[in-house]
């Protein structure tokens, strides 16, 4: 039984606009080059058009990529040589605009905000954060629920209003982004029990670890996955297995598809969450664009469950909104191919012979 | 024996700068970030820094698609449904910016130039067109010889003035384009003759020609292979088989690398090119990026050859320099990052437990 609050989230989603699309379609057929020429683009063309109701679809102006920031009690495993402190100090270098993200953000012109859903620390409050700390990091996974179905709940709703604040600042595209050390053991759990694939086919190294540390990670997962069944509730399963990161993320990209912006997926974390979402939602997976893959191996079968082609696939593995940022020009040239391009007529271009 | 002319252009290209190279990936290990996980972004700053000479590499601030336009006369034995005149009323879409590089181009603040290097049609002279016209359309390469050695370095000299002059504007990037109808069939004859690949592996559908103009293509190519066998000499071999934009991007591709600027090449007609640069001027390849892959089976083989990997892979068959430009930002990225990322010690955080 889900939460009203949560339902009433996923009631505000409505389908794609099959109107649109149509019309996006046919006008692609008659721009200034061969049928199908522009491939992915030409898709994601129709897909923006269906999003934000509109043939063409508007420019996207106004990106922003959100940081959801929090901590895991899953890191008392040992699933990461990373010390747990550097969540809340690479929230800091966020804050200072010196990590990836920001550097990417700034060629694209997006801006960058912070979220503390639940870093184990106390952040200095002040300008690029927001405070919506459920709690000092959730608890260890491999022993209990990550968290309760209510803090789950109010995390969800707090991504939700997140969104729902950026756009009614004017923001017209959202780019999901995440800081969190161990977060990936919390991703592999979420994919392996949403999509049903052994904990070893989803779980990968993060950052980078070592055999030792990922054979533990696949165990960990594995006991979490044994000691509390996967039921039917999507709420109860993100609350048993997921970060703070991960509820906010579900809320995030809830509310985006009702306010009809498109919604650029980052990493493993968000296609996890993604998972979540759209278990609760169906219909609001098509709000959403594949920023990249990672090469976290619980990604490919996310988006594999989500039928979803990355747009940049360079073997990144950083998270923070990093294949988010990197992928929002291409799609905003997708639609600006739909608005710009000449048509066959206008340009006086022959077509090819009728075969 | 390797006209002087186009010898000296070779002889202008040296290494990469090792130096640099050590210099980016030593700070690439320093940023705030685990190591390796900007993916193929970090080895793309290696290569700017290579090619620029500089730790970190200068910002690119000033693109240009260069556009080499030309017909091909094997058009006369039925490779595309598209008519010749396409050639030089795209030409005139590229200079009224109504084509789809235009509108990609505006998105990255890149300029378009496109230059008349054999169009079959007198284009009207003014803004926006160089007129490099070698001859209105090469000879059918069924028949014999596409074109002259002379010509062949005619235009091999064109395409590095081209780049020196661009260069000398200001330019420092440079992304390869193309247009002209029939191209992909030179395409494929000059990737089996640089790669030794069999023609029914290189030939593909071109703007997406139906099956038995497939089968046609690949004749068309078996017996231009069968009847002027590949000798020693890339320049001779380009000018039996190759089309005068390739030619025009081959000394493009030489000067871009003698002039330590960034090259990066759109889709199979730029790697067919690349594939003859390099036979040339192997120390060049290194300058060069590989901006996208098509969908054209000889692009593919053409950048195994080449050791090359796509930053863009969409399935993209258009040509024009559509995949270069949308390469541009994720390479700009690439050096935006060893420039402006903070490092542990700069920023504060901590590095990962020793292991």
């Amino acid at each position: 039984m889900t939460d009203e609050r949560v339902q009433a989230l996923v009631d505000d989603v409505e389908p794609l606009d099959g109107t649109a699309m149509r019309e996006a379609r046919e006008r692609q057929s008659q721009l200034t080059k061969p049928a199908g020429a522009l491939g992915v683009l030409e898709e994601t063309s129709v897909q923006l058009a269906g999003i934000t109701r509109a043939c063409p679809p508007p420019a996207l102006r106004r990106p922003v990529v959100a940081v959801f920031a929090g901590d895991h009690g899953v890191h008392a495993q040992g699933v990461t040589p990373w010390p747990q402190e550097v969540t809340a100090s690479m929230v800091a270098n966020f804050r200072a605009g010196g990590a990836a993200v920001n550097v990417l953000a700034r060629q694209v012109g997006a801006e960058v905000v912070v979220v503390d859903m639940g870093v184990a620390a106390d952040l200095e409050p002040g300008p690029g954060l927001l405070d919506r700390k459920v709690r000092r990091g959730t608890a260890d996974l491999a022993v209990g629920p990550a968290m309760t179905v209510a803090e789950a709940v109010t995390a969800i709703l707090a991504g939700a209003d997140v969104a729902r604040d950026l756009v009614a600042q004017g923001h017209d595209c959202l780019l999901t982004g995440d800081m969190g050390i161990a977060n990936t053991t919390p991703c592999a759990a979420l994919v392996a029990a949403f999509t049903g694939e052994p904990p070893e086919r989803v779980t990968g190294r993060g950052t980078g670890v070592d055999d030792a540390t990922l054979a533990r990670k696949v165990e960990v997962v594995e006991a979490a996955l044994a000691q509390r069944p996967v039921g039917d509730d999507p709420v109860r399963t993100l609350a048993s297995l997921g970060g703070f990161e991960h509820a906010a993320l579900v809320g995030f990209l809830l509310a985006g598809a009702a306010l009809r912006v498109p919604v650029v997926l980052d990493g493993v974390v968000s296609g996890a969450a993604a998972l979540v979402a759209a278990a609760l939602a169906p219909e609001a997976a098509g709000h959403w664009l594949a920023g990249h893959r990672s090469v976290e191996p619980g990604h490919t079968v996310a988006l594999a469950s989500l039928g979803m082609r990355p747009l940049v696939d360079l073997d990144l593995r950083l998270g923070e909104g990093t294949g988010a940022v990197l992928a929002f020009p291409l799609v905003e040239s997708a639609g600006a191919l739909l608005r710009e391009m000449a048509t066959f007529d206008s340009a006086g271009v022959a077509q090819k012979d009728a075969t």
